[in-house]
This record gives C-alpha cells, structure tokens and sequence, in this order.
C-alpha cells in the first residue's frame, strides 16, 4: 500500500534500529512489528476510494476472516516503520475546508466525513448510520485535527463496544521508550484507544512521542500536567494555568480529554461516610481545589471557555467521573449521581457550542446495580456514549482485578456502555509491564466481544463461529489463529501435545483418541446429511438401517478419522 | 482440634514423606499443607458442638474476618496428614440410626440432620432454611454415607454459589499422585467439591486415593469407567456393566455422579445440524450406544432401578446435559433444549425414590440467552439446584476460557445457579497443571462471588469492605491477606514497591505520594467526622472555616500522611 504508506527517503533509520531521535527529542527504541502469528494486513477500498485496514486470517480450507484491526501500519510486512519522524499522516488533507467545524457539526448538516466513510466501511455499517449517530450524539469520533496520523473510529453504543488501554509513567517508573513501545504493543492485541496518563516527568515530551507514532486516538486528562506545573499543589491550580495546558496539549494533537468538571464544591463532603472516598486523581485534586478556596470548581465555572478551545481543534470531552466508587460499598451512592446529573448539564452545554461528549463511569460496581448506571446516564446525559473503568464486580481479587472487572464491562458493555477503559492484573497492587498490558487488552477484548454478541452486532459473530467450525474439524492451527491471542492457545496446546502430527489430530489432549465427541458427531452429520435428515419425523425410518450399516461396520466410531 | 483429628500412632508416615503406600495401594507424594499466608484455621462449635472449620484472617488493625473454607485438615497446623492412611473419618457415627434414608427423606420428615446444622453454621443461616430447602429439592447435600471424611455441604441457589473443580488423568498423560495433589491443591483455594473424571488407567484405584484423602464431596461419571471395562467400544456397553460399575463406585463413597440420561434415541439427530455437534463425552458415548443398537439409552429404561442403587447409598444425581451446545452458535438450540425436558421428567421419578438430584447445563452461550436456561430449568425440573459448564460467553478466546467462561458463570450464578465447574487457562487446548488448577479455582471464586454480591447473600460483602477499607487505610497486608490470592497479590506489589516500608506507606505506585487520592479523601472525612456532617445542607457553614484552616496549613495535602 505505498500510496498509504510512501518509503522514507532514509531507509536506514528503520524502527528495528536500536537508538535515535524520535519526536520531542526523546531516545527510542525499536518497537514491535510484524504481521500477527496468521494473518496479514488487507485494505479494503471505500466508494471514494480510501483504503481501510483489516487483518486478514487466511485458513486451511482456503476461506479467510477479516477482522477489525486496530494496529496500524506496524502490522503492515509493506510499511517502513521509523518511530523518529512518526506515522504517515493518513488524515493530511482530509480536513481542507473545514477546518472550523466539528464532525458533530458536519454530522448536523448531513454531511458524511471521510472518517465517517473510513469507519463505516471499517465496522461494516452504512456512512449514514455513522453521520446520523454522531449527529445525535449518541457516537462520537476522536479525530483532532492534528493528529492526522489516527485511522478513524468510532465510540457509540451501536458501533462495536471499544477498548481504551492506559498507559503513562508515573513519579515511581517507566521511561518514555516504555510508553512508546506500550501503545505500539496495546494496540496490536486490540486498544481501540490509548490514555497517556503520565505523572513524571517529560510529560510532554512522552506525549510528542506516543501522538506521532500513535494509529488510535490518544486522549489525556490535563489537570495532571496542570499539576505538575504548580508544583503538585491543587491550592495552586488556577483556570488560567490549566487552559493553557490544554491549549498546549490540543496543539500537539490529543484527541480526547478527561475534564472532571462535575465535582463540585458541595459534592465533596458526600463522599465523607463511604468507605473509600474520592478514588479518581482528578477527582480528589478539584476536591482539594474547591476546599482550599472554597469556591466552586474552575472547571465548572469556565466551562464555556473550555468547550470553545476544544471545538477549535474538534477535541472530544470525556466528562471525568471524579466522585466515582472505589468499592462495591459505595457504588451507586448519591455522591456519585449527583456529580452524574452535573454531567448531564455540561453534556448539553458543550453540544450547544458543537463539541463531541462522552461520559466516564465507575469503578466498582455488583451486577445487580449495573444497568442501573446506563440508564441514568442515558437519561441525564442525552445518550452520549458511556465509557467506564470495568467496573470490578467485587473487591476480594486484587491480583485479578482484570477479571472481576471483565465480569462487570461485558455486563455494562451488553447493557449499552460504548467504551471499556482495560484493568490489569496489577490494578491496585502496581504499574503494568508489556505482559500486563497485553493481558489487560487481551481480557477487555473478551469483555466487548460478550457484550457485541448479546447486542446481536450483526458481523459479531463470524469470528465465534469460523473458530468453532475450525475446532469441530480439528483444523487446530486456524484455531489458533483465530484466537485473539494465537501465539499463547498454541503454546497451551503444545504444552501437552507438542508434535507436529497433533496440529492435524482428529482428537485432543483432553479425551484422547478413543473417547473423541467430535468423532461420533461426525457420523451423526455425515447420515444426516446424506439422508438430508433435520427433523425427528425424518430420522426413524432411515435410523434402522443406519444401524445395521454401524453395526455391519463393526460398530468402530472412536478409531481416528483416516487422513 | 484433636478431637476431630487424633493424632495418628505412629507419626512416621506424615503427608511430608517422599512416598509411601497410600490407599488403594498407590505410591503417593507429601500434598501442601499448612495455613494460607496471613490466615489460621478456627472451628466455631454448633449447637450440639459439631467444630465447623472457618479460616480466620487476623487483620493488622486487631479486627478478624471468618471466611468458608474448603480447605479442610489441610490447612491445619494441629492437623497431622497421613495421605496412606487417608483423612479422619470426620462423620462417622452422624448416620447412625438412619442408613436406609436419604437427606432428602430426612427434610421431608422435618428432621435436622447433623450434616444440615453443620451446613448452617458454614452458610452463618438457619438449620430450618437448610432442612427446608433440601426438602423442597432446591438444594442437595452430596454426601455419601460411605464416604464420611468429608466436611458436609449444599449445593441450592439460596445458599453461597459453589465451584467444583475437574481433576482426573486421561489416556494422554497424568498420575494418581498428581490428582490426589490436585485435589488438595483445588480445594485449598476454593474448591467446594472436585469430579474425578480419570478416563486413563487405574482409575479405581485414583479414586480411591482422591476419596479417601478429600474433605470436599466427589463427583464422577461413571460411563468412563464402564466404556474402559468394555475395552472403549460404546456399542458394548450393557446396562449390566454400568450398573455394576455405578454400585462399585457408590460403594467406594462418590458422593454424585453425572448420568447422561437425557440423550434419547430420537434426539441425536437434532444435532446434525449444529455447529459443533455433540460435545459431552458421555453424551456421544450413548449417542453412539443408540444408533449401534437403535434402542432407547438403557440409562433412560433403566432409571428407576439406578435410583433405588444411589437411595441406598444417599448418592446424588447430576443428571448431565448431553447434548449442551459446544459454541456459541448452538446455544439455546432444539437439541438442548429437548434433553432438558426428559430431564425434568427423570427430576421427579429421582425424587419419588427419595433420590437427591441436580442438573447440569451449558457450555457455550452468549450472555443475552444465559436467563433463558435457568428459568426453563427452575420450570421444567422443579428448580433443582442447577450446576452449569461456565458457560463460556464467546468462543473467540482458546487460552482465556477462563475468563470467557467467568463472564458467563458470574451471569448464570446470578440468575439462579447453584454450582459453577472451573474452566481453566487449558479448556480446548490441553490438560490442566497445577498453576491452571488454582487460576480456574480463583477465577471461579471470583465469579462466585460476584453472584453471591448481587443476590444480595446476606454475608457476601463483608469481605470486600473489609478489604477495600484496608485498602483505603493502606493497610497493605491486610489487603493482601484478604484477597483470594494473598501470595500473588504481594508478589505484584512487590515488583514495582519492594522496599517494606512501603507496606505501611501512604500511596502506591500507580500515583506516587504527591498524587494520592486517598490523602485528600481522608481530609474531607476527617474533617466532615469532626463536625459530623453528613449532608450537603449541614456542610455549607463549617466550608468557610475549613477553607481557612486549609490555608493557613499551607494548604499542603498531598504530603505523605505522618506515621
């Protein structure tokens, strides 16, 4: 595709190299490449002609599945990755003319974006459900204009639900080559978006780095870097020093931004009797913010401003939920939806001057008060698309809080949440590595593709059953390579069944050859079939004689089938 | 507790011997004993002085928390463990007086069995509820008299959701020393009962070890016994070789076995047109048996007189689901959905015999059609405690089914399922090691207890705000010892906080101390607390004064909190 990704004139400077000088003067790394164990990058053409990325998965009986892909050109064997001068601005020239609208504006006035076009031919939907649910509001398009670098998707809660990794060193680790390295790796495995939540230091020059090499919107919440330049002190916040930190932060391209504009001051002493308090970093610094001064939220107050600056760069709003629950003892409380009812008040504020919205949700939540949390926010909120943190349906795991909060976004995800922000394993307890982050998407992916399904998307389950139709015909290396994670289902098969015969073995470790289910199937399906036989009524005549072939046969149905 | 476990005469020959002659004349290894980190074995007394075991995390604050334990003598120091000789027979003696009559029979008559107080006090409910629910045949008591080491308990949707875990060697690989480990090791984190499910060699005698060494109750299909004894050709199997393999096991004290039969003649080819066919073993073992002989499952002719054989015995029916969809696609399909009305049928024959009875459901269904299975069960078999495979939420993730599986037992338990079996990382892939055991069991605890929260059991919570106030209090080791997993909770926090200090301090790596949340959260509570506010109206007089106090402080909130 060198008309999507032209050669670099310096090929010697290519991502594999060890070392050199990547945007904001950072030193990084190469990162990681290559197709997915498998599979291969296609393109496929809208009408006007716009190449769309997916994963082809091409099988042994000659059928493929393309599947979504949110990788970008690092997956690509024909694109030429060099992480000092960024990705190919894929985007460059697709604004022209409309510089000063908004795709909610666009979407208003009928008018189909290309990135409307890009993704609807990318979920497989048509370019006027994408324009008329993000005229709604109830779908949104991260796409600043200056990150032209993103392949365009959507966040709504009739798209496909999506995955969010946060990645962001912190006081306490990680370097930028890390963070890099982190989004490049989320992404492969299936970030549909990626959070820069750094703390540390070099917050901008890691931001530089992970926006021009990033395929996937990148969103922020700029209170953090606010902080950073007063000193660490809430106290010492004020609206002039924050705007000109999202200013900042809209120039170099971030796509989103988390505003916790909805904790205000007499909010605050609501969350004195929970168990554990305010548990959201943004959340607890405007807390602290509105008691030092004892003046309502800057955010709050300037909210107006605010949604001027983002609509100039069509940056979306993620309304931060900064009194969200920490415990399943304080979810659903009246801390925490009477902030959601403030939400519900920006929402519309910042739709009236054309910016997009979406909404952040909890945390820690049972299920039995799960749906709860959507239908409010729909309600309050003008349907705009729910992005949550899981949420964990139950406290008693860290270590597996990837999994209690896998249990709760596939439920919130069914019931009509757009996005699911990723746990790791390490939630609670530390910051994630490599294996964490994959874990972390690998997980979350599970979660949205439960909810996808239960949400009848009408291409979801071609993936569940090809999979199932390779491992019924024991075609074990299309199994693997249908999974989302190939590499690790095939090393869990040869942990026990190593040969290379058993990759075609009409039987599986688990019964062994002689006690086979899917060998008996096979006969059941074969007479069937040869019968044409699908109903009881059809089956008893033909049933005898089916016997007597079995028996005459000598009655064998568990010998390996013959290759 | 030397009472409940004597010490043994000669103590030579304790669990931690390289090998020894261990019932059934097998050779078997020292198993993990000794208390889980952070916790210590208790016996609060019944009534009438039964010791019910409850391991007691002792928590750093001079508080405790009791929580079920599956573990058994295992975990106690006191206990002295000799696997050659087995554990003590902690019920003999309690059936005395009542051999030819079930539990069931027992609750009808009204009568409280010790195995019923016992349970109560291990639920913390009524004896009443227990005898009342058993008596209903909405909950069972697994409990062969022949098998009295174990530590009674139920299975009923009105009482904690229960796991079982999977063990067993196949013809593939596997030994009798490693099951008998494994079952130690499964029960240790969670296990509340454990399937035996050996198709390999020597499969009496890894039974007999399992059984006499298991606290927990033990489940087995016996047709994969009967199918070795027949030399693994369905078409010989008689309904006299099963029955005499049933009474074999009954009498060695298998507390439940799964019979397939539901899986009638005229319903094999319902599955013709599945995706994935029929994918029980002893589902297509008596498919098979049908078409050989096109006669009616000997196990559906035969019923009544395999129920006077489990009467005798108190051994309880898991009627097995056959016919369970094996993807996605033939979820809720005519095929399942058949059996499971000839289960029903069978439900009431069982219990005119005085016969306790439990259902076995799926497999593989999307989360939108997972109600759909519980009510038809409750409908179509008197609300018998239901015991679902997962069921696995989609079928695109080999080498996560644990987690895909967690989504779709945590909805399942939620709607009414009594028993959840483990999947592990391994499902479709390989067998089960050790490690894979104890990540199904945890993953299964934590679905468990997801169901549990949103049920609303009456004691469920009291873990996760135990834990989650320890959180909020940095008390790092508590939170680790009340966590599922203590020893993986710690070694995370330790890979990025090793130092221990650390332990005690007041922020975590994720934010570092100049971001904690916590702090200012505890600010406000300390200050609404003092002034005993808890609500917005009474809040707004003392804000001014506590902004003042704020300033003048220096307005420093984010310094670590003194020691």
């Amino acid at each position: 595709m060198a008309d999507v990704y032209p050669q670099p004139s310096d090929s010697s400077e290519a991502a594999t190299s060890e070392s050199g000088q990547a945007p904001g003067g950072i030193t990084a790394p190469g990162v990681t490449t290559g197709a997915i164990r498998g599979s291969r990058k296609v393109h496929h053409r809208t009408e006007s002609g716009l190449p769309v990325p997916a994963r082809r998965v091409e099988l042994s009986n000659g059928e493929h599945l393309d599947v979504y892909d949110t990788s970008g050109p690092y997956t690509d064997e024909n694109a030429e990755i060099d992480v000092h001068r960024g990705l190919h601005p894929l985007r460059s020239g697709w604004t022209d003319g409309r510089e000063h609208r908004t795709q909610l504006e666009w979407a208003r006035d009928g008018v189909v974006t290309r990135e409307m076009e890009f993704i609807a031919a990318r979920e497989g939907l048509s370019a006027e459900l994408v324009r008329s649910e993000v005229a709604a509001g109830r779908a949104v398009i991260p796409a600043n204009r200056r990150h032209p670098e993103t392949e365009p998707m959507t966040i709504g809660k009739n798209f496909l639900v999506k995955v969010n990794a946060n990645i962001g060193n912190s006081a306490v680790s990680s370097s930028i080559e890390e963070e890099v390295e982190k989004m490049v790796w989320a992404s492969r495995w299936g970030a549909d978006t990626i959070m820069d939540l750094s703390t540390g230091s070099r917050i901008h020059e890691t931001r530089e780095a992970i926006l021009r090499n990033s395929p996937v919107p990148i969103g922020t919440v700029p209170i953090y870097q606010a902080m950073e330049k007063v000193g660490g002190d809430p106290a010492n916040l004020t609206w002039e020093s924050y705007r000109d930190t999202v200013i900042e932060q809209c120039e170099q391209g971030v796509d989103y931004m988390t505003v916790h504009a909805g904790v205000l001051l007499r909010y605050v002493p609501l969350t004195a009797q929970r168990v554990t308090g305010i548990v959201s970093r943004g959340g607890s610094i405007m807390a602290a913010w509105c008691l030092a001064h004892h003046e309502e939220s800057f955010l709050y107050t300037h909210f107006s401003e605010l949604c001027e600056i983002l609509r100039s760069y069509d940056v979306t709003f993620s309304l931060g939920d900064g009194l969200r629950p920490g415990s399943i003892a304080d979810a659903n409380d009246r801390a925490q939806f009477a902030e959601l009812e403030t939400l519900g008040e920006l929402t519309h504020i910042a739709r009236e001057h054309g910016v997009q919205v979406m909404i952040e949700g909890p945390g820690h939540v049972p299920m039995d008060k799960i749906e709860e949390n959507v239908r409010r926010e729909e309600e309050l909120c003008g349907e705009a698309p729910f992005y949550t943190l899981g949420p964990l349906a139950t406290d008693v795991a860290p270590a597996y809080d990837h999994i209690t909060s896998a249990i709760g976004a596939a439920n919130i995800g069914r019931a009509g949440t757009a996005m699911l922000c990723y746990v790791t394993p390490k939630e609670h307890l530390g910051l994630p590595n490599r294996d964490d982050v994959k874990t972390g998407v690998i997980t979350y992916k599970i979660a949205a593709h439960s909810s996808d399904l239960a949400k009848g998307h009408p291409r979801a389950q071609e993936r569940d059953d090809a999979l199932s139709r390779a491992r019924f015909e024991f075609r074990w290396n299309d199994q693997f390579n249908l999974a989302l994670d190939p590499e690790t289902a095939q090393v869990y098969h040869d942990e026990t069944l190593p040969a290379e015969p058993a990759k075609t073995a009409h039987f599986c470790s688990m019964c062994g050859p002689k006690f086979c289910s899917m060998k008996i199937t096979q006969d059941v399906r074969d007479y069937a079939d040869k019968h044409g036989l699908n109903s009881v009524e059809a089956i008893e005549a033909g049933m005898r004689e089916k016997a007597e072939e079995f028996t005459a046969a000598g009655g064998k149905v568990y010998l390996p089938m013959a290759e």
